[in-house]
């Protein structure tokens, strides 16, 4: 099944909001019912393929047949930019400027590799693409002639090594079929992000995404042992040993690389035994301050939840802590919920929740129980529907996340908070900004905004100083400019910054070894020439 | 304190062998006592200088003074090569083929820019210098004209974070002082490998060693947070959170990098509350394979001690298992030896230990009481002071060591003994070929092998084609060519093979992007052009 082409996921799941939250953001607010009618897809007038025949037909024989190169108004559409917000409010006001000239469908490492080459040859660029998500740009290459790679026909679980406890999947398996397949071998990898049901195990390498189990499973990043990447110039091979004093990690200069390097056509990851047991709770604190010490406390100290998340105050009383619980208000009561889960054997999770207990409750916690934790797990998936309904009605709402060693994370809570409050309210959209902690480590710990306010006259231009705010607070605040959404055309320039310029550099001189022709996502994570 | 010249460690703390040893040594191996007499510092004829006044001038202008560079003979030799076997043969024979033009001692990162500019300015290569136990070549450069940049002046703790968990740390620190220096605040670094007592922190990243401790603490590499870069082309800084989504990790570049691309000139990294416990006791198992299982058993399902290590039967027949039984012979008992450890908190450790040994007594383990864990840890660094003294009286002593994934770690096994003893044997110098495995993760581990032989004519040449075979057999079991050594000049070309033509030219465009005068190691790591 396709996406919604212009909203998130499945059309039969998505939801009006409870009349709780259109209150709310009428009386809050201000936001008033969008006016203009909503385009369907056949009323997109596309610019034809600049791409000749010619190109066409090398692409086809790289691909395996003319049936596996798509040029057709509806699948360009489909993959056209990502889906953050001004993706989606550009596409529904009919803005398709970033639309690829085809979509081709390799279904093997060589073919992918004849296909870079044939765009080399013809002189187009090449965007790779799993399942679409992106929230930061990163489809939307800084040049007009480019063909989307589209690998969903490399979908197949090429290997299980039961001893090892690894497997090598291929890029195009969307998250759930790559979980169905390794449960027949009684595995999973435990990656959970809430792009689950869509996206990509090729789009988790090449964007460093993490799941919500992240406490107990790590992120993506953890999970790769090995990769192989086709590029312009060739092949590289990685991953012999879990790990190695053999020089530089290259798998660390893959992941992350966004498609700027090169497309990964297969993944080595490690697997664990799928667990007899899932328990999600929740826990509440006096404060955002009171709850982060406990989870910093579980980070540091142990026992580890698989699970642990916490809402500031903000958050909690909206209801987003538990999607199932949206706009209940005072009812959702007082102070931060955290949710703390536990996947693994009866026995195991049940001595480790009763460990992270003892430590919560003399954090000041108090066990909200079971429901809370339902509610959480079963909307875990539902927040990109509940944007749609918010942009339906008239409402603004985007995310923006962050990460930083422990004893920033206070400063960068209220610096990023306050850029985005300020800037909205100047531009006459006041927002109501959300928070989360959903990744916790040793170290530090991410942060996730949630900003919903009116549209305004013209919501992408009332969006993007806010947005720029947000990254400079991040930047000067001592955070990275993402933690998880990852780079793409829209945090460019701050990486650039965080990176500094050699290190810019250096990655630049590996993206020119590789891609000479700089038809790899140009613009996309580094700046084109 | 300086390091014996031609040996290891503090001349204070040599030991001769006991009887039992060097009769097994002549009765098994052969070794016959050597009969030239040694070589004295003083005895040693070293080339006068090539580098003249101007460049001399111009390296004690960027380090501060001209008393930061020493040409004398002694300074010059104690910084000529590393700490292997044929290293130490080479130089206990005169040959100072590798010796430095001048050690030049910068203080800070400022300084060291600058003596990299002075370098690039009078054609002269940099080598890093840290604590100088590399035992893979990596202070053998492939130019003749270099200086030897010792970083022993940058011996700060620069920053405590006890919020974070994290400090800055200089890179010439010692580990014993870096510890030193943590325990003033609570902390330890638990980066234990067997180099301890010499190696520095610079060094544990720029070639990503690995402690006795990994299992608990972690691998350096998973330690370090940040890192500060000083290469010729100027500075990168990386290390703002400690995970990340925005771009492939730079600090995964710059780790294991082993000063191709720069001096590490500050690391930030996580520290840990000194624990209040620390036990290892022994374990004994019938086989190498029955052990083997019971480590990856724990390795994956836990918990995890902080110390694992197994001793295969050779290695425990002799007592490496235990350096205080050496010889002990028949009394150190059948099968093999495994050593666990737990260090923490006296209530977590002792429910850890507790459910560890009724894991590992699952698995065919049985208790041997904490007397051989006391026994490997009172001899824990002494390995190297017991090579010099099978030196001494004649016998040859090397080790290698990598890792793979648990399915492939008895091939490896196999193919490696087989490879070493065949060649030696052919050689004249049947050897005796012990193993451990010292380092476990989810989905592979480590092998280490110790191989004690008879010195031969010429042993230097009676190792290398042993070596080769054993790095070959690593490859094509599956192997890395290095789990902890590094790759150095010795491991260079079947790193070469290991990370395939794409990988090595990416890295190379790295380096000439950050050393475009290729005056950083060169041919350390990466071939030169």
């Amino acid at each position: 099944m396709d996406m919604l082409w212009n909203g998130w996921g499945d059309p039969a799941k998505a939801a009006p909001l409870p009349e709780s939250v259109t209150g709310l953001l009428r009386d809050l607010l201000g936001v008033t019912p969008c006016t203009a009618p909503a385009l369907a897809l056949e009323d997109i007038d596309l610019p034809a393929p600049t791409a000749g025949p010619g190109a066409l037909e090398a692409l086809a024989r790289a691909a395996g047949g003319a049936e596996h190169v798509r040029t057709d108004t509806e699948s360009r559409i489909r993959h056209t930019r990502g889906k953050s917000t001004p993706d989606l409010l550009r596409l529904r006001a009919g803005d398709v400027a970033d639309v690829p000239q085809a979509v081709v469908l390799p279904a093997t490492h060589d073919e992918v590799l004849a296909v870079l080459r044939a765009c080399a040859a013809h002189g187009l660029a090449a965007v790779p693409f799993g399942g679409g998500t992106s929230v930061v740009g990163g489809l939307a290459p800084e040049r007009s002639a480019f063909v989307a790679l589209d690998l969903r026909r490399m979908n197949r679980l090429q290997a299980v090594d039961p001893i090892s406890r690894t497997a090598v999947l291929q890029p195009g398996l969307r998250a759930p079929e790559a979980e169905a397949l390794l449960a027949e071998h009684g595995f999973t990898l435990g990656h959970f992000p809430q792009s689950f049901e869509w996206a990509t195990i090729g789009g988790f390498a090449a964007a460093r995404s993490s799941g919500q189990a992240s406490a107990g499973y790590g992120r993506f990043d953890d999970m790769v042992l090995g990769l192989t990447l086709a590029t312009p110039e060739g092949t590289v091979e990685t991953g012999r040993a879990p790990r190695s004093a053999a020089g530089p990690d290259l798998r660390q200069l893959i992941l992350g690389s966004e498609g700027a390097f090169g497309v990964i056509t297969s993944v080595l990851v490690r697997v664990r035994p799928l667990p007899a047991t899932r328990v999600y709770e929740g826990w509440r604190f006096a404060s955002f301050a009171e709850g982060t010490e406990a989870l910093r406390r579980l980070a540091q100290d142990g026992p580890r939840p698989t699970v642990l998340r916490l809402s500031d105050e903000t958050e909690t009383l909206i209801g987003l802590a538990q999607p199932d619980a949206i706009g209940a208000g005072p009812e959702n009561g007082a102070g931060c919920m955290a949710i703390t889960g536990y996947e693994g054997t009866a026995e195991e999770t049940a001595l480790r929740r009763e460990q992270a207990a003892a430590v919560l409750t003399e954090c000041g916690g108090t066990l909200a129980g079971t429901g809370p934790g339902e509610r959480w797990a079963h909307g875990r998936y539902s927040a990109p529907y509940l944007r749609d309904a918010l942009l339906d009605v008239g409402a603004f709402a985007e995310t923006l996340e962050t990460a930083a060693f422990w004893s920033r994370v206070p400063e960068l809570y209220d610096a990023v908070r306050t850029a985005l409050t300020d800037t909205l309210t100047g531009a006459g959209t006041p927002p109501l900004v959300m928070c989360h902690i959903s990744h916790v480590y040793e170290n530090g710990a991410s942060l996730y905004f949630t900003v919903v306010s009116a549209q305004g006259a013209d919501p992408v231009a009332h969006w993007a100083p806010a947005k720029h705010a947000a990254n400079d607070a991040v930047l000067a605040a001592g955070g990275t400019i993402t933690h998880h959404h990852g780079v793409g055309t829209d945090h460019r320039d701050w990486y650039v910054r965080e990176a500094g310029p050699l290190g810019i550099e250096a990655l630049l001189a590996v993206k020119r070894r590789l891609d000479p022709d700089g038809l790899l996502n140009p613009g996309v994570l580094l700046p084109t020439d």
